[in-house]
C-alpha cells in the first residue's frame, strides 16, 4: 500500500466494533465458565456466590469502559495505555505497560485458541484426543495467514463477530423466555453433583473470601482486550475520538449483556462444571475419559434441544470462529506494539517499519512459537493458561488510569484551562481515579490469588522483557551520543592522501576488475598486495603479474604461520602508523553467486578479512563484485520483480508510522 | 607451528609404528571375536572352521601388506590409496576411494570406541547399563581434546600401543606354555553350550559356504587401518620409503602373530561366545541381563587366573586404551583427507588449510556427530557397527591395487625403463595384481554377506559423498573457467568516469567521515543520496544538510512504498544505463560494534543493501567504518593477541600442504 492510501481506509463504527471487539467479546465464551470452575472447588454449595461475583465483574467492566472512554478523548493518537503511562508516569512506567502487553498478546493467542478448541471438542467430542494438536494447528494456520500478509479485512471480521453476538443473545433470550414460561432449559450436567476438593470444603471467613476472590480474578478475563479500541482511534472515521468512545460504550454494553445473560442462564440451567471430571458424582462410566462440554455448549444444547440441533452447532461454530479471530488480533497487535517500541528505540530499529516484512515476520514467529510452547506445555488447558493471563491486562489498566489522573491534575493546575473544560476534567478525574483504584485493587487480588498458580511465569517474562528493552534503549542512547556531530568542519576535512591497496590471491577477471576500478579513483598511491603462504604459488603469481605489465607494483608480505588476515591488518596498521592523516582504501575482488550453497564455497576468507578490516581505524573497505552467471538468476526475483521488495526487505530509515498507531507527541522520540 | 618447523618433526621407526599402527593392531581386539560370533550362529559345531577362516584372513593380510609396501615405494608423497587410484584410474575412481575412506573414518571411531567400551565393561560388569553413555562420552572426550588442538604426540601413542602388544603377546605366550604343560587355560564360557539359530542350524553346501564367508568378512576387520602407513610416508625419517616399508612389514608381522595367537588361544580355552546370550545353554540366572565378556577378557581372565588378577586388569586397560587411541587416529585422518580433497577442489576451499582451526573444527565436529549418532542408534553394539565397516576399506584396497597394476603396466610400456627396474616391476605387478584380485573378491564377499545387514547405509553415504564432491568440483571448475583472464588489456582498462554516491540516512559522525573519505578519492562526480520515506524527516535532513554547507549536493529519491533498497538499486542502475562506461562507487557509513548483540541492533539495512548492490554490474561498494568505543574491546583479542590468528581464522590462499600428506604430483591441482 502506498503511504497516501493508508489514510483512505478509515473505519465506520459498524466495522470498527467487530475489528476491535472480537477479543473482549469472545472472552464471554470462557469468563463465566472460569468463575464456575473456581466456585465448584468447594462443591455446589458455593455456586450461589456466582451472581455477586458476576456483579462485581460487571461493575469493574463499567468502570474500566468509562475510564478508557476518557483515554480515547485525551489521547486520540492511538498509543493507548503505553502512551498514557509513559507520557504521565515516565518512560519506565510506560515500559512496564509495554512489557505487560507483549506478554498478554501471547496469552491472548494461547487462551483464545485453547478455548476455541474446547468449543470445537464440545461439538465433536471424538476430537478430544487431539486437543493439543488442534490448538497448535490453529496457531500454525494463523501464523501462515499472517506471514503471507493477509490484511485484516473489516468484512471478514464483522461477519463472525456479529454472528457470535447474535447467536449468544438469541440463545440467552430463548432460554430466558422458556424459563419464564416455566420450561427452563436443563443442562446435561444438572443432574451431577460435585464433590468438594478436601482443601476447599466447608470454608468460612477469610478462606471463603479468598475462594470468592479467586473466582472473581478468573471472571476478570471478561475484561481482556477492552483497551483495543483505545489503540485504534486513528483508524476511526472523523470525529475519531467521539466515534471511538461511542463504539467503546456499545462494546461495553454488549459485553455486559452477553456476560450477564450467559451467567444467568448457567445458573438457571444448572450447569455443573468442575476442573476435575472425577469430582462429578452420579457420572456413569469412566470419569477420567469423560470430557465436560463448555458452558456455552451446555447452554446451547439445553436451549436448542440437544446436541444434534442446528442451534447448537451454530452457536459452537460462531464461538469457535470468534475465538480464533480474537487470537488473530494479537497477531496484528504484537508486531504493531513492537514497531512502536522500536520507534522509541526500546527494540531493534529494524522492527520499526511496518512495511518491512522480514521484521514483521520475526515478530509473528516469536509470538506464534511462544504461544505454541505454552499451549503444548499446558496441554491447551484454558484454566491453566488463564492463570498467566489478565495480570498484564490489569497492570496496564492500573498504570494508564493512574496516568490519566496525573493528566487531569496537570490540566487542572494549568491556568490556561478554560472553566468548562476544568469542570469536565474534575468529573473525569474522579472516574479515572476510581478506575485506577479499582483496577489496582484487582491487580493485587489477581497477584495474590494467581501468583503461585502460574502467574509468576508471566511476571518473570514481563520483567525480562522490561530489562532487555531498557538495555536496548540505553545502548541506542549511548551510540547516538557517541555519534553526534560535534565539529562538522573538522569531521568533514578531507584526509591528506589516499593509499589504495588491491588484494590479490590469483590473477583472474575479478582481480583485474578490482585493479581497474581502483585506478579509476586515481588514488595518491596504488599497490597490489598478496600474502605469501606458499613459496611456489607466490613466485608463480609474481611471474604472472610481471606478464600483465601494469604500472602497479605487487607487494608480497610474508606469513610464516600461513594466515592471511593478520599480516594484511598489520601491514595496513603500519601504513597508518607512519602517516596517520592518510586513509587506506582496501579493494577486495569478490564473486557474486546465485545460491546460498555457492556462497559457502566462495568468499569465506574475504568476508572474514573484511570484518576484521572494519575494526581498523582510517580504513575503508571496497568490495568490487564480479557477477558470476549464476548470480543473474538470484538477482532477478529480489531486485527487479515488481512485488519483490515487499518480500523480505529490511529498510534502514525511520518511515512513517504504522497506520493504526503513531504517537505523534511521544516523549521518547 | 611455522612452516619451516614442520620439516623437523620427522619420525623414527619406533615412534612411527605405534602412531600409524594403533588402528590396525587394535583391530586384533575384535577380529577373532567377530569370526566366532558368526560361526556360533550355527551352534558350536561350526567352530572347527575357525582355523581355516583365520588362515584366510592371515593370507589376505599378507597379500595386502606386500601390496601396500609397493605403494609406499611408488608413491612416497603420502597420498595413499586416494592418490594411487586417482593417478592411475582417473579422478572418478579416486573420488570413490575418498568417499569410502571418509565413511570409514567415521566407522573407525564408532567401532573402536564401542569395542573399547566393551572391554571396559568386561573388566567392570556393573557399567553394562551405561554402554551407550560411555561410548558417547569417549567420543565427546576425543572431540574436546582434538578441538583444543592437542597434537598427536609420538610418545603418548607409543606407550599404550607397545603395552597392548606386549600384554597380548605375554598372554598368548603364557597360555600356550600352560597348554603345552597340559594345564590349558579354560575360559569362563567353556562350559556353556550354544543353541543354533534355527535358520543356521545344520547347514550344508552353499548355505554353509555363505556362513563361512560371513565369518571371513567379519574377520577382515583385522585389516582395517593397514593403509595408514602409506598415508604417512612423508613423516618418516630418510630414507622415507624404505623406513615406511620396513615399518609396514613389522606391523604386518606383529598383527598376524597377535591375531593368530588370540584365535588359537580362543580355541584352546574354548571361548564360547554368541550374539544373543539367551542362546547360551547351561547359563544360570536370567540370560537377558547376562553380559558376555569379550574374547580378550575371557582369555586374560583364564590365563592369568581370574577376574581379580593383575594380568587381567592390565590386558583390559591396555586394550581399552589402544582402542580409544585408534579412534583418535580417525580424528587426525578425517580432517587431513578433507584438506587434500579441498585442495583438489572436491570440498569447500576453506577446509584446505590445516592451520585453519575453524575449518578443522568443522571436520572434527562432523566426524564426532556422525559417529555419535551411529553409536547411539546401534546402541554401541560392535557387531552391528562392524557390518557398516570394512566395505570402504576393501573398496579402497581394490581400487588402489588395481591402480598399482596400471602404474606398473605404464612403467613397463615405457622404453626408458632400465632393465633392472623392469624386472622388479614385473614381480611387484604380480603382487599388486594378486592384491587387487584378492581384495576385489573380498569386496564382493563383504557386499554379498553384509549389504542387507546394514552395509547398504555405508554404500548410500559413500554415494552421497561422491555425488556431492563431484558437484563441488564441477562448480569450482565452471567458476574458474568463467573467471579466467582472456584479454588482460581490455579487462584492465580504466572506466571512463567514477560517480561516487554517499548514502545518508541521518547526519552524524559516520556520515561525515564517509563523505570526507569519498571526497579524498576525488571522484569525477560526488553526490549524497537519501531515500524519502517520511516527509518530515526528509525535510529536516535537507535543512541540516544545508547548514553543513558542503559542496556536495544531497539527492533525494522518493520511496512511495517506504522501502530503501529498491529505489537505491534502481537509481544506480539508471546511472549505469545512461552511461555504461561509468562506474558507480557507493559509500556506506557503518558502525562497528563490539558484541554480536550490538550487531543485531545496527547495520541490518546496510548489510541488506550491500548484498543487493553487489548484484548490480558496474558498482563497487565501500564500507566506511566508524569504530564505536565498544569495538576496541572486540578488536583486541582477535587481531592483536599473538596466538589469536590460530583461533578461528579462515585463510583464503592455498597454503603449503599438511605435513603428513601432500600429493605433489597430483593430477587435479
Amino acid at each position: 500500500m502506498r503511504s497516501e492510501e493508508l489514510h483512505e481506509t478509515l473505519l465506520p463504527k459498524r466495522l470498527a466494533l467487530p475489528i476491535f471487539a472480537s477479543d473482549p467479546l469472545s472472552s464471554v465464551a470462557y469468563a463465566t465458565q472460569e468463575i464456575l470452575l473456581v466456585l465448584t472447588l468447594g462443591g455446589l454449595a458455593y455456586l450461589h456466590f456466582t451472581p455477586w461475583i458476576a456483579a462485581a465483574v460487571v461493575a469493574l467492566m463499567t468502570v474500566v469502559v468509562l475510564s478508557y472512554r476518557q483515554v480515547v478523548h485525551a489521547y486520540p493518537s492511538g498509543g493507548g495505555s503505553y502512551e498514557v503511562a509513559s507520557t504521565n508516569l515516565g518512560a519506565s512506567a510506560g515500559l512496564v505497560v509495554a512489557a505487560s502487553l507483549l506478554v498478554d498478546y501471547v496469552m491472548t493467542v494461547a487462551v483464545s485458541v485453547a478455548s476455541g478448541v474446547d468449543n470445537i471438542i464440545s461439538a465433536m467430542p471424538s476430537l478430544a484426543d487431539h486437543r493439543v494438536g488442534m490448538a497448535i494447528g490453529f496457531v500454525a494456520l494463523l501464523t501462515g495467514a499472517n506471514l503471507r500478509g493477509t490484511r485484516e479485512s473489516g468484512r471478514a471480521f464483522a461477519v463472525p463477530t456479529y454472528l457470535f453476538i447474535t447467536s449468544v443473545l438469541i440463545m440467552v433470550g430463548t432460554g430466558l423466555f422458556r424459563y419464564l414460561l416455566g420450561d427452563a432449559p436443563v443442562a446435561e450436567s444438572a443432574a451431577y453433583g460435585v464433590e468438594a476438593e478436601p482443601a476447599d470444603a466447608g470454608l468460612a471467613g477469610f478462606a471463603l473470601v479468598m475462594l470468592c476472590l479467586r473466582a472473581f480474578s478468573s471472571g476478570c478475563t471478561a475484561l481482556t482486550g477492552v483497551e483495543a479500541i483505545s489503540n485504534g482511534v486513528p483508524a476511526f472515521r472523523k470525529p475519531k475520538s467521539k466515534n471511538a468512545a461511542t463504539t467503546m460504550a456499545v462494546m461495553g454494553t454488549i459485553a455486559v449483556v452477553m456476560f450477564v445473560g450467559v451467567t444467568t442462564m448457567a445458573l438457571v440451567a444448572k450447569v455443573h462444571i468442575t476442573e476435575d471430571p472425577c469430582r462429578l458424582t452420579g457420572l456413569e462410566g469412566d470419569c477420567s475419559s469423560y470430557t465436560q462440554r463448555t458452558v456455552i455448549a451446555q447452554l446451547a444444547s439445553s436451549v436448542f434441544g440437544g446436541e444434534s440441533s442446528f442451534g447448537f452447532y451454530f452457536v459452537q461454530a460462531a464461538t469457535a470462529l470468534v475465538l480464533i479471530l480474537a487470537a488473530n488480533t494479537a497477531f496484528n497487535g504484537f508486531p504493531l506494539l513492537s514497531s512502536i517500541l522500536a520507534q522509541h528505540r526500546y527494540l531493534p530499529r529494524q522492527l520499526h517499519n511496518r512495511g518491512d516484512r522480514l521484521a514483521f515476520s520475526n515478530g509473528i514467529l516469536a509470538l506464534a512459537i511462544t504461544a505454541g510452547l505454552l499451549l503444548w506445555f499446558y496441554k491447551a488447558n484454558v484454566t491453566n493458561l488463564i492463570h498467566l493471563y489478565i495480570l498484564g491486562v490489569f497492570t496496564s489498566f492500573t498504570l494508564s488510569q493512574t496516568g490519566m489522573v496525573r493528566h487531569w491534575n496537570r490540566e487542572l493546575r494549568s491556568p490556561q484551562t478554560p472553566p468548562e473544560v476544568r469542570r469536565r476534567a474534575q468529573v473525569t478525574r474522579v472516574i479515572n481515579a476510581l478506575g485506577a483504584m479499582v483496577t489496582g485493587l484487582v491487580l493485587v487480588i489477581v497477584l495474590a490469588t494467581k501468583f503461585t498458580q502460574g502467574a509468576w511465569l508471566a511476571v518473570v517474562a514481563a520483567i525480562v522483557l522490561w530489562v532487555t528493552m531498557r538495555g536496548i534503549r540505553r545502548h541506542y542512547d549511548a551510540t547516538a551520543a557517541e555519534l553526534a556531530v560535534t565539529d562538522p568542519h573538522a569531521e568533514l576535512t578531507r584526509p591528506s592522501r589516499v593509499v589504495a591497496i588491491v588484494l590479490v590471491s590469483t590473477i583472474h577477471k575479478p582481480t583485474l576488475r578490482a585493479l581497474a576500478y581502483a585506478r579509476a579513483f586515481r588514488p595518491d598511491q596504488l599497490e597490489a598486495l598478496t600474502v605469501a603462504v606458499d613459496r611456489d604459488e607466490t613466485s608463480a603469481l609474481q611471474r604472472q603479474w610481471e606478464e600483465l605489465d601494469t604500472d602497479v607494483p605487487l607487494k608480497v608480505i610474508d606469513s610464516p604461520y600461513r594466515e592471511i588476515t593478520r599480516p594484511v591488518v598489520e601491514y595496513i596498521r603500519s601504513i597508518r602508523r607512519s602517516s596517520p592523516r592518510e586513509v587506506v582504501g582496501v579493494f577486495i575482488p569478490e564473486y557474486v553467486v546465485g545460491h546460498w550453497w555457492e556462497q559457502l564455497l566462495h568468499n569465506q576468507s574475504a568476508l572474514w578479512l573484511k570484518s576484521r578490516l572494519l575494526f581498523t581505524p582510517g580504513v575503508m573497505v571496497t568490495s568490487v563484485p564480479w557477477q558470476l552467471a549464476s548470480s543473474a538468476r538470484a538477482d532477478h526475483p529480489a531486485a527487479r520483480a515488481p512485488g519483490a521488495a515487499r518480500r523480505g526487505e529490511p529498510v534502514p530509515h525511520r518511515p512513517s508510522g504504522p497506520p493504526l498507531a503513531k504517537p505523534k507527541d511521544s516523549p521518547h522520540d
